[in-house]
């Protein structure tokens, strides 16, 4: 495992999105989210940092390539999100509450079976310069 | 005028909206505005940057208190702007397009009036790292 | 241990210091500390970054409230650090040298015992953007 | 004045200071200045820009070269005020309240006349990331 | 002129390039240029951010399109300038010193004809976070 | 282990570079790197994080200086590294390919014997700021 070395790509969208719960009464869903259960929707410009860990194939010196790396999470992650509202257009979420948390792990489940399963995989989500999650950790 | 200095002052709110203009027909407002007009909104975490410009107050080495100009900001635009959809939840844009432009636009008009005369008042907004607005300028 | 999510807050704190060890004679201490050493103080604008790991509550979508997270580490560091003198103000650097190490630690002891043991907690601390340390680490 | 060009250079420093007007009761000291005004000090890590303008040399291609510049600020500036405490160590704050608004001032009474008078310069000084002041300004 | 908006777009490109006056006698390139005159080329990661100010567009609400602006910046600058060599690739530096204020010059120059005579436009260059450049200036 | 810290220190140069394989006929080149491939070189401003663990040393409150972490990277990296073209000017790529993961490799190699061996030493490099790599990582 010596020559293991993690590959980092950034990547952004903008989406709105509140937090609610369904299954909760409304009071309940206000007490817990505050202002983020407003009903009609806030939003955020998410920053979306892959981490993809693995060994640097000697002919190019790379473990993987970003350009390669941008466009699949551009064509199964980005395309889907960027510009919508993920309560009511992303339907991962039509049932699970878009917290950062929650997108993240969602994020993580479309990209893992598209990669090589030589190579581990790490999300990190900005929701906002101040607010961050980061799936899955030890 | 040597002495004038200008004086920042950075907030944020996060908010939903969408670019659309009700006077257009749909087709058009779809080819003005792609993606900015999908109908369920989408959002931003939008930087403020009051710049205010005036001369020192030789008793406080001052030409504004940054937390009374913080207060100020919060009173009157973050706490009507943050989690809030601009489209549906701010009246400013019942009948204006929330572009950047517009909403620079529309917070330099609440604030104003509400600064001394004789002191200058410029807003910058990031609508993303990458567009950002400036208004009144020269 | 599959569903680990990490959430990250960042807060920040102004605060002046200098680099001191009384039990050392003053040359040693300048040897040692340098500039950091000089008698009246110098500072930094702190940013705090603190990474909670835990699982994901199903009615909230959250590992913790980063707003209650917020309050925690206002209530108990930061109104304490804020605009304070490190050396002067904080009782727990009486007899303890404040490199950022040793913040670090600080504010480690202060919040783990106000988290649930079932949440680990870890700290970052930029002292400046080109100085930073992280407490504990494996 | 077609072909006037801003060359802008990024310098830093950490330094402590209070807010204090010895001129004025310490009650009022208090009212104005807040926490700032506490009597152990605090600090920041304060960011310069310098903004020189002028003329391109044709055969330099350059307005100033920025290594000249850095090494002009951190001569006159940044060895004076860097790891100090403003009030008690930097002469010119013995009499004047060290607030941004005065040390960009200070900054560019020091600077202004090093430079050639076909330069303009403008000081830019970030005290924190969200507030900062310019000077001189139109 | 009350109306009048600033909008800005940020674009980058990698390219490298050396400091060097074909006209002057090397050891003045060297004692001008000093490293930035290493004869192997070196490179940076530039930041682009153009400002064009106008008129709101009542219709729309913009000024000007970010995407167009991104869309010609990119067509007519980008395209040429991304992942080369200046001094070597590209044809305005064949006998121009690509200084930071040179790039920013010819970069206006490409653009000023391609955008209507109704708005203004400004460059800014970063070459690195802390060295850079803005033309035209007053 | 409970009292390790990890300190960062982050230091920058900038160089030019071109990703090629010259095992490898030139189409394959061109189809592997496109235009990362270019023959007249590209640049970067590389962004360079050193991280430290170690335990706390009692008497100073550092696991290490960031001073001397400073120098030494400075005297062995930098300074052979900044304004210059790594395939052409760097030994260690007159046979590697200078990606990012096998800069960062390189530098691991460079600094590793020149540390205490109580120490561990992770290299986190910043090609641009959307790709970068961590070396080792586990």
């Amino acid at each position: 495992m010596a020559n293991r070395v993690a590959v980092y790509r950034k990547e952004h969208f903008n989406a709105a999105h509140r937090l609610h719960n369904p299954s909760l009464p409304q009071d309940e869903n206000q007490r817990l989210f505050g202002k983020c259960n407003l009903p009609n929707y806030h939003g955020h410009n998410y920053e979306l940092i892959l981490k993809v860990t693995g060994e640097i194939d000697p002919r190019t010196g790379y473990v993987v390539d970003t350009k390669i790396l941008s466009n699949l999470v551009n064509e199964h992650v980005i395309s889907k999100f960027d510009h919508r509202n993920l309560n009511l257009d992303v339907p991962e979420f039509s049932n699970l509450n878009p917290t950062a948390e929650n997108i993240a792990i969602v994020i993580f489940n479309i990209l893992r079976p598209l990669l090589s399963e030589q190579l581990d995989l790490q999300i990190r989500l900005y929701e906002t310069p101040r607010n961050f999650v980061e799936y899955p950790t030890s």
